[in-house]
C-alpha cells in the first residue's frame, strides 16, 4: 500500500493514524486502566510515532478527549420512541450503558477531568451540547401535548440523569438498569 | 503555656495539632486551592514539624479527608421540619452549601478522590453514613403517615441530592439556591 492508495482513500492517512491511535487508546484502556494510560504506550501499540501523538493529541486528556468526541456520532439524536417516558428511559440507558462499559471512556473522561483543566474544559462542552439536543425530548413532548410549553428541560433531564452519574460516578456504587428506568419515570411524572 | 496546661486542656496536644494543621489545610485551600496543596506548605504554615504532618495524615488526600470528618459533627442527624419536602430542602440546602463554598472542601476531596484510591475510599465510607443517617427522613415520614411504609430511602435521597452533584461537580455549572429547593420538592413529590 502506497501514500498514493491512502490519499485516494475517504480521510487518508491522517484518518487512518487518528483510528489507530484511538483504538490503541482504547485498547490500553481496557488492559491497564486510567491510571496507566501513557502517550508512549499508545504511541509503541499504534505503531504510530510518538512525536507524532504527542504533537496532534498533546496529553493523555486530549487523546481521551478526542475518543469520546470519536465516538459519539456527530449526527446524534435523542431516541424517539413516542412518548417522554420512552423517550427518558432510552436516554438514561445510554448513560447507564456509558458508565457501566467495561472500559468506560466516560469514566475515564470524568477521571482526567478532575486531573487537567483541558479535559475539564472539553468534557463540559461535550455535555452542553448533548444536553442541549436532548432538550429535544420535551419540544418533542410539547408538541404531542403531553407536557406544557415551557416545561424547563435542564431541570427534567437533570432529575432523570443525574442519579446515574451520582451513583456510579461519585458514590462509586453500583446501579442496576432498572434503576436507572425508574429515575427516568420519575422524572417523566414530575412533569405535565 | 507549658506541656502541662495543654496536658490539662480538653483534647491536650495532639488536638491542638490536630486544629491547627487543619486550619492551615483550609487556608490554604482557600488561597491557593486544590492543586496547588502540599503537605509542606501545610507544615509552614500552620509551625508543625513536617515529618509529624507525614506521619499523621501521610498525603494530601489524608489531610482533606481528615478535614471533612472534622467539619461534620459526629452526631449529624438530617434535620427535621416536620414534613418530608421541609427535610428534603433543608438537606439538600446543605448539600447545596457545602458544594457552593469557597473553598469547599467536599470540591477538594472529590477531585482528590480521582487521583488517589484512599481518597476515594474515604469520601464513598463518608457518603455511605451519611445517606444512611439521612434515611431517618424517611423513617419520620413514614411514622407521620406521609408515605407508604417501604418507601425506598435511596432512590428518594437520590433524587434529591443527585441533580446538585451532577451539575456543580460534573457538568461545573452554576445552580441557584431555589433550584435546590425544587429537586427536593420533586423527589418529595415523586413518593406518597
Amino acid at each position: 500500500m502506497t501514500d498514493t492508495d491512502h490519499a485516494t482513500r475517504p480521510g487518508g492517512r491522517t484518518a487512518r493514524v487518528r483510528s489507530d491511535v484511538l483504538a490503541a487508546v482504547e485498547a490500553e484502556l481496557a488492559e491497564h486502566g486510567y491510571d496507566a494510560l501513557t502517550i508512549d504506550a499508545v504511541a509503541t501499540r499504534s505503531g504510530v510515532h510518538r512525536t507524532t501523538v504527542y504533537r496532534r493529541w498533546k496529553s493523555v486528556a486530549g487523546l481521551l478527549v478526542d475518543l469520546l468526541e470519536a465516538g459519539s456520532d456527530d449526527s446524534w439524536q435523542p431516541p424517539d420512541t413516542g412518548s417522554l417516558e420512552g423517550d427518558l428511559i432510552a436516554l438514561n440507558r445510554e448513560v447507564h450503558a456509558a458508565l457501566t462499559a467495561r472500559p468506560s471512556i466516560t469514566q475515564a473522561v470524568i477521571a482526567a477531568s478532575f486531573r487537567t483543566p483541558e479535559a475539564a474544559d472539553a468534557l463540559t462542552t461535550f455535555w452542553q451540547d448533548r444536553y442541549a439536543r436532548s432538550a429535544l425530548v420535551v419540544t418533542r413532548a410539547v408538541a404531542r401535548g403531553e407536557i406544557p410549553a415551557g416545561t424547563d428541560a435542564r431541570q427534567l433531564l437533570l432529575t432523570a440523569t443525574a442519579p446515574l452519574y451520582h451513583q456510579l460516578v461519585l458514590l462509586r456504587r453500583p446501579l442496576p438498569r432498572s434503576a436507572a428506568d425508574r429515575f427516568a419515570r420519575i422524572a417523566a411524572a414530575s412533569v405535565g
